[in-house]
């Protein structure tokens, strides 16, 4: 008995707007109608859009990330039926590959504006950047990060099962505190959103109502997953996600060729469209025989492997870059790490820019090390020396003298007519991001 | 020409309290006196006593956990002069091995009570706990954690140089500034502590001037490391620090058996006293050459393996366990995390305290995995299940009935006359350290 | 500058008989017409047929597989010419990716007949079987070995640039010689076979010619690798190839979705249809440069992993199963070494044929341990306990009791009318592959 | 409850000949006495002298290997009674533990000249050589192979049970009917010998009876395991072991700091004194129970990585150094891959006894490729790029110019008086070891 070619149950149609297509939705709600039903036990194909929804082209400007209308992502593909599933089950979803599509072998890392996004680094670098990557099998390379090649340890940014609407309640009520009490110069959280709503097939009251109540699709929840953005969630990878209404409503998308832990540029991943195949199991009464509240995953068996020795690990503390210490900050620890990380790939050539991208998306492996030695808490970050094509090492770096590498690290694209990106030196203040005044030693 | 037996420079006397051994000491400063002198270059041992200098007790009573004079650690080997290294320079520091000694192959991981040093967790977990580990080789267990074992990830939770009087007064000030603004019911940094002072060979005046300006072991530091307590800094690796002062000042101590990301129960680690073999060489002008400001390191190749698919990850968000959100706080994420892994062991038969202190101890896996997307951080901790001798996979869990494993996980130790500790539900609120209220769904 | 999509250089058409293909052939010969040209530096994607030219279906009988032509195989995709290759030249092949056909997912493993190709184990397997398996992203199972799934290390089993008029003549005497000497009651080596032969688009006395010298494909050899079957030349590695004639004539095929060590039973890998995507560079000058006398590799970055203490590992010897003693025999330990797994398996309920099917093409690790104690060489054979869905662990060999594992393992297919496959124990003789006489201990 | 150090039940004395230490044995036979009592379930640390029981020193010359006196090793450790043990069951035995003597921080590897034990490659490499290998902790480095350096994948090349009185009589005949029909200028196996004969605390007419009747320890054998020599039972490795008398008599020896699969130069590991901590298990009718008929093992967690893509693979076929067509021999197949391997190797200056040696000691993998391809066996060979403090790469080989790298390799140990080892190039004829008659290509 044959087993036939697996099924896709959401086909993409890049001549059409996202918001025409009715298996995509852009927003978190019970009520979104189904876009398919999937067998208990079935596996499938999805194909799922980009999450800007195709709002980023491939070209060496930087103009379409720093005008992103960022009321329309994240489009997911869904949400479909799980027949049998009810609330308080768990769905097995066992990843059984990612691809980008054959006809598009490309994906891209933006750096929003910090007026419009920004980012995890973005009061330092407050411009717009894109680096746009290419395809080949397994590999990526960009033109706007030369002499950089790495598999794709791919995976999809989003997925999870809708809210019921006692916990769709739950999330609105609880960001909503923290929204009113805000008193930062920023967005600290995005309320229901009306504007640029996609419910699939749902239109009219129905879609003006999700629009109201609707969870926005940025942020990963406890309670369901959604985008929780872990690289390692990639092919082979087994998710045990709760359900909360009658067919779970699945929705998954924001595919990623590749990731850094942290996605810190926020369109950190290397974005792009593609195709999951996902094979889904019914354990019924999950919730309580598991005691799962929030997912839990195991990973895949194939993830790239460098060796514990071809990292360079980064470290970083609660002392932030105006030289302030911070008590048991792990969030501020790892920024400064990242920054460490970035200083050191200056010596090679590459723009702050360029490595703010590349940590973004890279694979490299973002460590929480202690986090009870007040008022310190340490992280670390990995670097994987084997995704470059010249020496990186410690060795090689102090060996570096006037002329550096010698090679040609081009550039990533910025806005129109720009050559480079601003760095806020009064924001990294201290000199280069330097902590408590600046070390430094001649003999 | 045959190398001889390595030279060791620092050798314990477990007869003798700690605060009477010469090449050991308790501050940071740069006046502490040398305790020997190393070649650049020269591989040597160091022997160390355990970070409390030995007020753990190998028995079945967490009384001395409960009181532990935390005055005292820790106790350092060293400071060393490293001929040749002047400020500027960067040492390398290559870590050949680390053993416990063999006549005292065991070790310690402590919750401290809330009121003398307390945890990650100190909240709801207030009360003393310990667990004593017995070492046959690679390998630990513990008769207070039954049914586990795991090779070691055998590290120094301590090593760097001293700091400079310029950088020591950086860290007071930037210290004294939190301690300063501090509003919580809790310390938050431990300024400079003039009782139970050991300055090596240092006395009258000179160790008075130590015990008033040195700074506390506890924080690592981004200028030196220090306190870093990374798990992966074992066997093999080559660390670059920082020289602030002539000679360099090199100590190490608080060596770990093993440790888990966060070290969470701050007495976490499996600690020990031990030998760790260490090569040196001094990078000339290094810091400016490699532009480093902390601490950077390579691991070694010999980091116990299990495959990605060994390991169950569990995910968790910057909303707390009195549901409230917070903004993009990693800490807070990772809190959640421990508690989600706390709770799935539950079913197997552990108590709370004792997976408190097995993810303390035992080589979990603490990432950062998505920082961006406003307000939830995201964290992950992936627990290694082969280091159970049963199985505690997802689909064991669900398997498992009324009657749970049948295995006897016995207790870890309490303070005298008790048999358990406290949990505080009203800390950990809505039972059972819920977010949102409870969600339940029956069928 | 976007890059397009990749070139594909050779269109299978599973409609048309793969002798009327003219992008392949089955013979290795200088003469055979380019089937298309590549640039020095191109990434192309390169479809192929399964390595017997379709005669194998998916169905549940091994009439096939018992009845197989071997005058066919290998149908090989090529030769295609790369531009500035020539003779005295490394080509530099890079493996993108390996991917069956998205409307072909499935391959098979087959043990061929003694009569009729034979395999490593035919003295004592002698009948035809086949297992079917069915491709899910990364993973296959197989409805005739059911409790088995694992990850593809998906590679070619056969590339290599085409040989020189010079180097063809040195095969042609070098195997012959073989041939001639051979006392043994089977086939030593195939000389040139004018049947069947497939020469691209030659025809006429260039296609007789091609017939009466052109190598067959079955073996490996040393000067240009060939029919190699190394598994873990996988995705991501790259391979050295020395070039013979102008514009190499690269030829490619044989894909294999998994394989194991030795890949025993002949037609043993999961053999497949698929696309293969390469890079080619031209190294000039690069056999003396580099010294190479034979193709050199280096692994991809996304093997699967299962950590060392997933896999149980069997020892074997060079004593055969008829208890003699043979001297420095590699090829009889390994024997050995398979035979001791298969006779593992037997306790989990698995039929020794269908143990066989699965050795060959699950990723088993076959190692050379010792091979200077005379009289014994010693292999190993690692078998990864993860690809099972059911404990195959020691510990749980040793639990079995009478009822076994309670599973249903059914069966793999045989020819028509048999259920099951003959065991030949005269030749596995002492019952059960025992050596030395029947070790039996009774208490 | 806390344990106690660990009891060390064999204590080395190296004032004393190893002849007359009576915890130490030189053959298998059953009725050497008992060197001590463990219990079912214990760990205990055993000493072990080095396999050559202390004939080689660590100097510069090579006469001790050249002279080396062979009826004299293995030197073992043993036997032990293991309580409980009966014949049919199986012990499991747990390597928690090898180290080298702390005031011994050093080993050796041996080329043996031809005529007195000889090796893999001994027809073309017939002279004895020597490298010293200095311990600092995890990793060894020589002074007579500089720029190398790794981390030990420690382990005992000999373990097992003494064999009974019928099964020493299996072997004795299955060996001399193997020496009986020798037709080979060259000892094919070793029978009883009765010179130099060492059985513990027998003297006398047993002692003399062991003599006349003792298996040598040079070969495994299956039935028990012996000497396996494999690499990879290293550090917390299980191993499954037969129990062919009353109370097991297990014994143990031939430590190595290090070895490459095929431990290729027959004393080709870094052959050290040692201790070992080993936990033993009695499985009650094992052998049934669990089906074996030779060991299992599964390995430890604490293997030295390096990640796929740190290796160059090489690749030999069963074609030999004359150009002759070898029919699936692999052990041909495997010396040629070995060849490979040198000949690369010299292009950075090593000279090829450095570079045998070098391939017997460090961790290589060794694998079965394919098996099957009439006539020619495929095997390859792994060698770790970062055991190398210079970049030994192929893109760095094609790289190097005339100057090669300019390091200074030195020269291993030879016999006194020499400074270089014979090539028998007539032995490795065609100039270089080539096959087919030289392929160079000028353009």
């Amino acid at each position: 008995m044959p087993k036939g070619e697996i099924r896709t149950v959401c086909k993409i149609d890049f001549d059409k707007p996202a918001d025409q297509q009715t298996c995509l939705h852009n927003r978190w709600h019970p009520d979104i109608p189904f876009a398919g039903t999937i067998k208990d036990g079935e596996t499938v194909k999805i194909e799922c859009i980009d999450w800007t929804g195709g709002q980023i082209k491939n070209d060496d400007c930087a103009d379409d990330i720093k005008n992103i209308d960022l009321t329309k992502p994240h489009y997911l593909s869904g949400p479909f039926e799980i027949e049998g599933a009810q609330p308080g089950d768990i769905l097995l979803v066992e990843i059984m590959d990612v691809q980008p599509f054959p006809d598009r072998p490309w994906g891209f890392t933006g750096i929003f504006d910090r007026r419009n996004g920004g980012g995890f680094l973005d009061e330092i670098y407050p411009s717009a950047a894109k680096a746009i990557w290419d395809f080949e099998g397994i590999y990526a390379t960009s033109r706007h990060i030369p002499h950089v090649k790495f598999a794709g340890l791919i995976h999809p940014g989003i997925l999870g099962c809708a809210p019921s609407a006692e916990l769709l309640a739950t999330w609105n009520k609880r960001e909503g505190e923290l929204i009113a009490a805000n008193r930062l110069d920023r967005d600290v959280a995005l309320p229901p959103q009306p504007i640029n709503v996609h419910a699939g097939s749902a239109d009219g009251e129905l879609k003006a109502k999700i629009g109201r109540e609707g969870a926005r699709t940025i942020p990963g929840r406890p309670e369901h997953g959604g985008n929780c953005d872990i690289k390692n969630l990639s092919r082979g990878s087994k998710v045990y996600l709760p359900v909360h209404v009658p067919g779970a409503k699945f929705s998954v998308g924001d595919l990623h060729f590749s990731q850094g832990d942290g996605e810190i540029s926020f369109c950190g991943a290397i974005e792009m469209a593609g195709i999951i195949t996902i094979n889904f199991k019914v354990i019924k009464d999950g919730m309580a025989k598991m005691g799962l509240k929030s997912p839990i995953y195991i990973p895949g068996p194939v993830e790239p492997q460098f060796g514990p020795g071809r990292y360079i690990y980064f470290e970083g503390f609660s002392v932030d870059e105006h030289g302030k210490q911070h008590y048991m900050d792990v969030t501020t620890a790892y920024r400064q790490t990242t920054l460490r990380c970035i200083e050191y790939l200056r010596r090679f050539g590459y723009d702050d820019y360029q490595s703010y991208l590349l940590l973004s998306c890279a694979p490299v492996q973002g460590h929480v090390a202690g986090i009870v030695d007040i008022p310190n808490a340490c992280t670390t970050l990995g670097l994987p020396m084997d995704i470059f094509d010249f020496d990186i090492s410690p060795a090689a770096a102090a060996a570096l003298g006037e002329k550096g590498t010698g090679l040609d690290m081009g550039r990533c694209a910025f806005e129109s007519g720009k050559t480079e990106g601003v760095v806020d030196r009064e924001a990294g203040k201290n000199s280069e991001f330097s902590f408590g005044g600046g070390l430094t030693y001649k003999q």
